[in-house]
């Protein structure tokens, strides 16, 4: 491999963000191999033969499998597990299963073959619950609000405690409310945006709960994914839980606005809150970002705007 | 039953803490239950023919027991689980099934069959980790050395979500050093001046890692009992988390100076700290119970001098 070139491993690559991270390793040059449970080839195009020939299909909830495959990677992104603040309330133990029991497997198995390794885990904003005031710092007090949030909390410190007692170096990520390309589509599990555009481009008006003014900060894919690859290099961010965020706030009625833009026949009705959404529901979000731009230099480049037509037209050519 | 008394059911009514909080409940007249996975009737005297007809043989760990068992009580406490905090680093798998899964058993069952009871969870001192300061109040920073404190930290958010999604009410306690009759004797793992009491009453030496200087917030088992008890009729504390200790510190050194006031023959030698006793060593602990004081006006009674002849003529006359 040329200098610099990384051997990396995405579990849960064929999720959200991996296949979003995956191009954007390959295109910088690193070797990089998918873990995924389910190889589902969606109508999105991301599943090439040449991509398919780097796909392992396992699960992370395979003690054996985990410690088999992690030997020979450099980083590992931890991307794999269920999300679902609802559904994890639904079926608390599901969710613990999947969440907690897979990242002791990837974290076991490392300690035991692969200590030098580097992993990236992404948590939530959703450990924070409802703020007490925007934007929110790291040291905000944690009051999840559901059980997924609660496992993020937990999984934080299991990556922070194994990085403690065995030297494998950990990054974590509170991820706030990303979107983009490949997000999964036609479900309002997988992002509020995504859900919105998939309304509009199919002709059904979009529903909001409450008037609209509840703050997101919505962050886009490939700002992301460019924080996701500044782990690679730098060293110092070992050891530290940092909000990823576009580090401002966008009501849900502006983001409508800016679909409405781009697909002018989009209808919006707005609806009362229902009773589980209600309890789960954390009030405006905003992320301090100032950590994570003193570690790395980075800031968001791609403007809302920008990033929404992107993204509309993304779906308008593939899987409407 | 007399005006005032509740139904109550200890969930792992025959540890430490069950065993002093069923005698003190039935002392005041309420009607106990204990669930405990084991009958083991070791030598301390506790289990008489009437504590054993209060004694159901069954596991958190089995939902369809909780299921049916949870449905007639007022309050439950939630004793049960395993402990150990370097254990759990050596089996987090264990870890996480004995404790994570049993608690939400019992919140499962209560929310279905029971969500009017009160719970009341011990949880630990040990998910501070290292205390940036002494005393430590309750919004330090959490900073978990082992698998063990971390789920602590878990179990803390579940019972705090399903009173806040379901209206269970519940009261948690991170316990610092508990001490007295009735500990587990004979091992280290169960409380460390009942450990050094044991080795003086056998003619043994005391081994100390280190100096001895490091502190500890002991709290006498009447005086930490005299707390869970409040909470029956202390409807303001549901939905806190309360340190619980004595509020100041005593360092094994002096700890052993007391024994040998009773024991004048006790012999002590200093080693080196073991290699795992290091890594999660948290240093000195003190609690900061001013939360507790105020909101249930309860001091601690016990000196740690008039605690330790208790808890030496205890063992002296039962098991030693």
């Amino acid at each position: 491999m040329p200098t610099g070139t990384k051997k990396i491993l995405i579990l849960g690559g064929l999720g959200f963000i991996g296949k979003n991270l995956y191009n954007r390793l390959v295109q910088d040059g690193h070797a990089v191999t998918i873990l995924t449970e389910r190889i589902h080839d969606e109508s999105d195009g991301f599943l090439t033969p040449t991509v398919r020939q780097h796909t392992v299909q396992g699960s992370i909830l395979n003690p054996q499998l985990m410690n088999n495959i992690v030997a020979p990677f450099d980083v590992i992104f931890s991307l794999a597990g269920s999300s679902g603040a609802a559904d994890s309330i639904r079926d608390p133990y599901h969710d613990l299963d999947t969440n907690l029991k897979g990242h002791l497997n990837i974290l076991e198995a490392c300690r035991q073959h692969n200590p030098g390794a580097l992993l990236v885990f992404p948590s939530s904003r959703l450990v924070y619950g409802k703020p007490a005031a925007n934007p929110v710092r790291e040291d905000h007090p944690l009051q999840p609000e559901s059980i997924y949030a609660i496992h993020k909390i937990t999984t934080e410190h299991y990556y922070l405690l194994y990085q403690r007692l065995y030297g494998i170096r950990a990054v974590i990520f509170r991820i706030a409310n990303p979107f983009g390309p490949f997000q999964r589509f036609g479900s309002n599990n997988y992002g509020i945006l995504n859900w919105f555009i998939h309304r509009a481009l199919v002709g059904e008006p979009i529903e909001i709960y409450g008037d609209g003014s509840q703050q997101r900060d919505f962050i886009y894919i490939n700002d992301l994914v460019e924080v996701l690859t500044r782990t690679i290099d730098t060293p110092a961010m070992a050891g530290n839980i940092y909000n990823l965020g576009a580090g401002g706030g966008i009501s849900l009625r502006q983001a409508v606005e800016v679909i409405q833009k781009y697909i002018p026949a989009t209808q919006v009705v707005f609806r009362q809150w229902p009773e589980i959404a209600k309890k789960i529901e954390t009030g405006d979000y905003i992320a301090d970002i100032e950590l994570l731009k003193q570690h790395t230099g980075w800031a968001p480049r791609t403007s809302f705007d920008a990033a929404m037509k992107e993204t509309i037209a993304f779906y308008d050519r593939s899987n409407k």
